[in-house]
């Protein structure tokens, strides 16, 4: 990609633009800043991607959905990156006695990709780790454990937390059967058992990457390759052929479960010198298939700021972290919203009841009813206006519930005027019945 | 006092405790590991209290009431400090117009003491900043900003969280008037003025200290002393003779304003070595005046858990960690809920009729229904437990509330079965409305 061509204005010439991070959002970001004409040095201190041996078992496959997909498309590489996915255009549900059962993610022409492939896009230095750079803009994008974000914690009125959950994952492979993928490849295959589940996505290599969610507790209770296969036998007993027994045995155990965690922050710049993009920003849990897609929007987002701001840094940090904090706090909470949810509410009869309506009401009101995954996945809506309207929907939604319930059952059911803080106690909301990518459906 | 009777098990002769901070809740944890017969190192990086120069402007002043006192008691210490406190029976509320109205704290009897002094209890020593050492029981008292728990952030799943709340802090000193207390000295004395207010305690040498609480933004309105003299006279006029016109104009830039900090962090412990007690383990924002009652509670806790366990720090660090957990992270939520809930809902009508209806439940039921606020602050009740309590009175102050409201005003108002999750939706709860320590009354 050529970005010697500058069309941006003529103050961006002599400053250095330091990225941190040479993964998903650092990679994009130095196209971006590239582009603009500033010098863009970036900064990685795992070795280079394209001549590493690859580590195996710690990767959850990326789901690259509308908001990633026009990130990449500003810098021209929107094109590169879908060739080498494979859109997946449902989800594939694996019932215990082996069914399959598809349920689509929206309207017919939206997909989500998996990215199986990142290394075109990543710029790499050997950097020594002591060598001291003066840069006039920081960029932070070293990922959920930033090193970066670290020095922001020395800072007063700093706002910083980071949630483990419960759960660990676990990552299997599926190797290809006589050269071709050993279940439909444009799926995403969930294997939905409630308190755990196990879902599949496809490779450009035709294996699936297989992910295990489940608590670490009981991570704890499986120790040998014996029960390993008792444990599948029970609950994935369709997948054992597929992977393979003696493989199960062995690949169970390469590395331990690993953890996830949720990271939220703020304000996201130290005056008009650093600011933090990506998961050193925001890490959320993956039951969203939001995280490198809101990495990527986070560097469209301070590119149009830059825009609207005439790259003046000292207005264009504050702004970023006024625009964005919202947005990437919401998506982060509907992370872990659905985690949560995912973990209570799969066997609540108000649960299906309340999907019931929400596709019902979706059916009659396609335009004023949108589901939140749909906002979410397919739109740039505001992730944090998103969660607004649903909020709204939901209110709509509530008085359809209780007024039957009135009439039906007798009972009075209400609802207070604390919508805004719904998301923490609604059972579920519209959209997510219909439209999600995760594992209660 | 005198800890050389041993009375402890014979295990802990010959190990060593590091205290890693020599404030409130260090020290009184050097009392208890030294009762136990454990050698006691006490690590302090600041000067002895007893010869430094007091920096005024940074205390919030401290209420002792009954957990804090327990915890006094079982190492023999809870009337020497007693003895250096000022009970405040009642809180007492200046109105924009100069009256003054008394509303007591509890029963007859319950009283919160300021404490004044704490030197006494302070163990010191000149400790070289890299002097290693070996202790077999590493106790990290050492505060919000805590060096032992930034090691605990570098474990894989510690969850931590530190918020800072958008107010700040300022501390003027009201001096006395002719060798006397300018205000009736055992009152909280309390300015309401909706999103901020000034709070004034009494110190054992007749002065007050004032604490005035605003937004960071409305501070920065005021930056001349003429500005300082114009604000009070508009919100706090009978407080500008008694402080005096010239101190004030001098002391409110004195220092800048103070931020205040919420931390909350799990597990509290590393294996068998460390643990973290006090603010370290949680610092509360000051809305509850309980930061210092549960620090002490922390020690109290932790010695019964040694009874209970045999000193054994394998088994007694987690038990510590999955008993106190819940209950520290309840009263930082009370504390932080308070603090949001007095900007909100101070002029709601909602707010009020429940008040009243508070009010009227207790007067009918007094065992029955006990206020929140007697439950924190005058008895040992788990906080946890205290809040789930406060959440079934809720629910049964709620249909009292909506049954009235139905019967009385034609509207339906019901409730859902969410009740857990209330702590976060609740405009207010029993108890804070007739027996809480802030300014909403």
């Amino acid at each position: 990609m050529d970005y010697s061509t500058n069309d941006s204005k003529s103050t961006s010439k002599n400053k250095v633009v330091a990225v941190v991070g040479g993964g998903l959002v650092g990679a994009l970001n130095a196209c971006y800043f590239a582009k603009r004409g500033f010098q863009v040095e970036v900064f990685e201190s795992r070795e280079d991607i394209r001549q590493a041996k690859i580590v195996k078992g710690r990767s959850i496959n990326l789901a690259l959905s509308h908001r990633g997909r026009q990130a990449l498309k500003q810098v021209g590489m929107e094109d590169t990156i879908v060739s080498k996915g494979i859109p997946m255009h449902s989800r594939m549900i694996h019932s215990l006695n082996g069914t399959q059962s598809p349920i689509p993610y929206g309207k017919k022409g939206q997909s989500v990709f998996v990215i199986t492939e990142t290394g075109a896009m990543t710029f790499l230095r050997a950097a020594g780790a002591k060598e001291e750079i003066q840069a006039d803009l920081i960029v932070g994008c070293d990922g959920a454990f930033s090193a970066i974000r670290k020095q922001f914690l020395r800072q007063s009125r700093f706002n910083f937390s980071q949630t483990y959950i419960p759960h660990g994952y676990l990552e299997l492979t599926m190797p290809p059967i006589n050269g071709e993928f050993a279940m439909k490849p444009n799926y995403l295959h969930i294997w939905p058992r409630n308190t755990f589940m196990m879902i599949a996505l496809p490779n450009l290599d035709k294996t699936f990457t297989c992910t295990l969610f489940m608590p670490f507790d009981e991570f704890e209770n499986v120790t040998t390759g014996d029960q390993v296969i008792e444990f599948f036998q029970k609950y994935f007993p369709d997948a054992i052929p597929l992977i393979g027994a003696d493989a199960l045995k062995r690949d169970y155990f390469h590395l331990p479960a690993q953890a996830m965690v949720s990271v939220k922050c703020s304000p996201y710049h130290l005056s008009d010198k650093c600011v933090l993009m990506g998961d050193a920003a925001h890490a959320v849990v993956p039951f969203y298939g939001q995280g490198m897609n809101a990495g990527f929007e986070d560097c469209l987002v301070f590119n149009e700021i830059m825009d609207q701001l005439n790259e003046d840094f000292s207005a264009v940090l504050p702004e970023y972290t006024r625009v964005r904090v919202p947005d990437d706090h919401a998506i982060a909470d509907l992370a872990m919203y659905n985690y949560v949810e995912m973990r209570s509410h799969v066997n609540s009869k108000w649960f299906l009841f309340r999907k019931y309506v929400d596709n019902f009401l979706h059916m009659i009101m396609p335009r004023t009813v949108i589901p939140l995954y749909t906002m979410v996945t397919f739109t740039r809506t505001r992730y944090h206006e998103a969660v607004k309207r649903w909020h709204w929907q939901d209110k709509v939604r509530n008085d359809i519930v209780h007024s039957s319930l009135y009439k039906d059952v007798g009972m009075v059911v209400g609802h207070d005027d604390l919508q805004g803080l719904r998301l923490l106690v609604e059972p579920v909301g519209p959209g997510t019945a219909s439209n999600c990518l995760t594992w209660r459906l």
